[in-house]
């Protein structure tokens, strides 16, 4: 039984992959970088993200977001108050986002007039990190009030994922974040990531992270 | 596809809601009485179960502990020095525990001998809903930092526990909490659940906490 349950999740699974790899290609032709946002419940991608589509329209770019929960559409509200495009992905108790439904939800944005796509995972560590959603960056997200170990004891999130943002870095002194235990125990699982700290209500970072995102922008889409 | 897949994981569910029945039988037999702590990751398990464990222990009950991870046995290192009986599960990879798992640990401690049982959960608002452990009672943690719109994103996890504990009130200023509201989103998907507010940090409601254990021992466990 076992052996069969695992032999269909990979039929699943590479189902999927095929799916996001079609998706990167239309993405990429039409110049978009695309961002996976993976955390925890509760570590601030929906107030990290309000930020970054704001200053980002106010740069004079064009931003788009789909947000995956399991139930209401509250995140879509809070980010559609930045007045770019917002689509709410029901994913109606499933624990992840599939790249089929990220397609789904593009089927009626025009990609050409698009510079980001920001895709705001299901809260969880875990069952996001198998699923490709097409996008070139995959982004995890650690907040102070977690702890410092979550990356070793998450280890295939952090491996799988291309930056690390650390978030609520108002909070450290509160939380008694040490900072540079997080760093080496990220570094542990994912040799020279890049880890970018931030705080979405203070400001601390934004900025880093928006020049971060604008570097990426510029050396994978290069020449597309 | 989608169907067979569907159909076989419904195959898996109910051979573990097997296991979780023959599990309670056996654990209500010897009179123990089990809890399933369930969370995202960094909620605070670990540190409201050692406090929990060395306090029981000084009030001379017997107590021991599962602690499921993806990786790593940090948590079950940190448990024992609660000076207890605690066993690490280490899931490779797989997202939630399930009863076959901790029917497999028990194998080796007399149960007879034992008052409480704490099976803390692997971090993951979503996939530990589905999974029948052999508890009495599921609690679900949610701590201060996370937002009080969680128990509303996850309905299922709140929604099948018999408590919620709320952690890490000591930063609930800093935080901006709002209880009310905490509460109120708890009440809209289980209403009548029982809330208790705690900080393993400063101790507060930890007695309430035991409190509540102790009763729902007494009312669960009468004349076993």
């Amino acid at each position: 039984m076992k052996a069969r349950v695992l032999e269909i999740r990979k039929g699943v699974l590479n189902k999927n992959d095929e799916i996001a790899r079609g998706l990167r290609e239309r993405l990429h032709a039409a110049g978009v970088l695309t961002i996976n946002l993976v955390s925890s419940p509760g570590t601030g991608k929906t107030a990290l993200l309000q930020r970054t589509l704001r200053e980002l329209r106010e740069q004079g770019s064009s931003v788009a977001a789909l947000v995956g929960d399991l139930a209401t559409d509250n995140d879509a509200r809070r980010l559609a108050e930045a007045g770019v495009p917002v689509k709410q992905i029901n994913t109606d108790g499933r624990c992840h986002l599939e790249a089929q439904m990220v397609s789904d939800h593009l089927s009626d944005w025009d990609l050409d007039r698009l510079d980001y796509l920001f895709i705001e995972n299901v809260g969880n560590l875990v069952c996001p990190s198998s699923y490709d959603l097409g996008e070139d960056l995959r982004v995890v997200l650690l907040s102070v009030t977690e702890g410092e170990d979550k990356p070793l004891k998450y280890p295939n999130i952090f491996n799988s994922a291309d930056v690390a943002v650390l978030t609520k870095m108002d909070l450290a002194e509160a939380c008694e974040f040490d900072i540079e235990a997080a760093r080496a125990n990220i570094a542990a699982v994912r040799p020279g990531m890049r880890i970018v700290s931030t705080s979405a209500k203070s400001g601390v970072g934004v900025q880093e992270w928006l020049s971060c995102l604008a570097e990426e922008k510029q050396s994978r889409l290069v020449g597309v």
